[in-house]
């Protein structure tokens, strides 16, 4: 059996450790992101969680095959920086992540794109298993996407192909989003863009909205449920756009299946139904119908697939 | 040198035929399409032009390589089958035109996308020639494109992939597309949907476009440089729509360089300069910015392309 590694989630609010070998997670732990800080100011603290998972499985990083780390962005696999990041953890371009691995535990290093990673777990080990074209979405505080076309992730010359589904134009009058493009899929329906959505409906003062501390998609599809009229029509608005980015998807890769994963995902009941019924209706794939599914993995599909990837790397 | 093949392009309006030898054509001519009579109708006058081609060069079948097609639509280019197709020439599902190919002239049959012909003559022959990632938009009577990444030419599983940039959602609470999707770019900016766009324009009655027995771009965009205000609005929308597909084709596949070819660059002139703005202003593309530009072969791309597929199949 080959040598366990450490696998990092970089997410915008928990960035996630774990040891991982061969698909098992052996333990993990998270800390907090506070990406608005940068990711330099972290790395001391992700320092202390992995030297705590060691001791904790009583291993050496002698014993360690590699460390590898899935990271919103544009990232290059091959040069191993990450080339861009929207937002969160701004500073994370300027930092050399493998001289920071090599010197503080002296043992291989991986990098890739968190939602790619999530879709290679998922096709490894989770719901895309048997799938050789496959698609992801992932709903998470922004929306990242990942696409494998004939067993291979697309990555394209610059590392973004596959990777900025969630920036597809689906309203081309729309608001400027994070990324400097207009109408993206994240400026219609994302945590990041929520609380702005709400607060610019018409009836957002009479709505129990008004008086949340946080506005997330947690309390949003809570409402929902409940009735409430500002929440339902921001659940419209979102699920129309993520199923508008899911048509986008299909329509670029030809995937056999999409999976949709992330936080988000908790109010899969109300989410999943209803994209599904919009991509039959909808999506033009005389072939058949594409699988329109939840990953397996809500919470660890990036560490599964980037782990995978530093085994094999 | 190797011998010539027959090179035929299916277009909505017309359907050119041509002889072409490694890169050049020796002659060429072009019949009615009467694509909405369908393609069976068409295909002994395609063999009466193709044989007055022949005649013409003095060439008898046993000295052609080949036949090749490229067909609008959803092109199976391994069983060499149309496999759905949009409007245009709806009976061609069903028409073995393999078998067609080989009882009228006895010679190799060659099949593919029209916009993937296309990029792939710009590729070989054009504006694409030194790039290994290349995307293309062809504005004909509808909207396609096609991507070559790594060097190769996309298709996907179900032959899809790469060709469906038309059909990207660019505007996700909009009308229905021929397609049966909503809100595509075709749409909100092609030929066959832009009469019933000036129709719905509340100053109609008052534009000359009134009087037009048909309403083309070629119109519209004369018109507009004259200063009409309806066509002026009609261009405004039609190149914000053409824009946002090309921000979701650079998105998707990482190109380095994205062509525009077809019918309507006739305008290009009213075109280019504002694509080429948009998408450095818009496009995420941190690595630089990529080539917005005009193909070398408006008229003749898709028949080099096909072509030289069937000279190599």
């Amino acid at each position: 059996m080959s040598k366990p590694v450490i696998a990092i989630d970089m997410g915008g609010t928990k960035i996630k450790a774990g040891i991982v070998q061969q698909g098992i997670i052996h333990s993990s732990l998270s800390i907090d992101a506070d990406s608005g800080n940068g990711l330099r100011q972290r790395l001391p603290h992700l320092q202390e969680a992995i030297e705590s998972l060691l001791n904790q499985e009583g291993l050496s990083t002698a014993e360690i095959a590699g460390l590898g780390i899935a990271s919103p962005g544009i990232v290059d696999s091959i040069q191993k920086k990450i080339l861009s990041i929207d937002k969160k953890f701004g500073d994370a371009p300027g930092i050399d992540l493998e001289e920071w691995c090599l010197k503080t535990f002296n043992i291989p290093f991986c990098i890739e794109n968190d939602a790619r990673s999530s879709l290679w777990g998922e096709w490894k080990y989770g719901k895309a298993k048997n799938y050789d074209n496959a698609a992801i979405i992932t709903l998470g505080t922004g929306v990242g996407s990942a696409a494998i076309i004939g067993g291979k992730l697309l990555k394209g010359k610059h590392f973004t192909a596959g990777i900025l589904g969630g920036h597809s134009v689906i309203n081309y009058n729309g608001r400027i989003c994070n990324c400097g493009n207009k109408g993206c899929v994240e400026t219609e329906a994302s945590t990041w863009n929520v609380e702005t959505i709400a607060k610019s409906d018409i009836n957002f003062a009479e709505s129990p909205l008004t008086h949340a501390p946080v506005i997330d998609y947690e309390l949003v599809f809570r409402l929902a449920a409940e009735g409430d009229q500002v929440a339902l029509r921001i659940r419209e608005q979102s699920v129309k756009a993520w199923s508008a980015c899911a048509i986008n998807l299909i329509h670029a890769y030809d995937p056999e299946i999409l999976l949709f994963t992330g936080g988000i995902m908790a109010s899969s009941t109300q989410i999943i139904p209803f994209i599904r019924q919009h991509i039959e209706k909808h999506a033009w794939t005389p072939w058949g119908t594409v699988h329109i599914e939840e990953g397996v993995f809500p919470g660890t599909a990036a560490l599964l697939g980037i782990a995978h990837l530093t085994e094999h790397s």
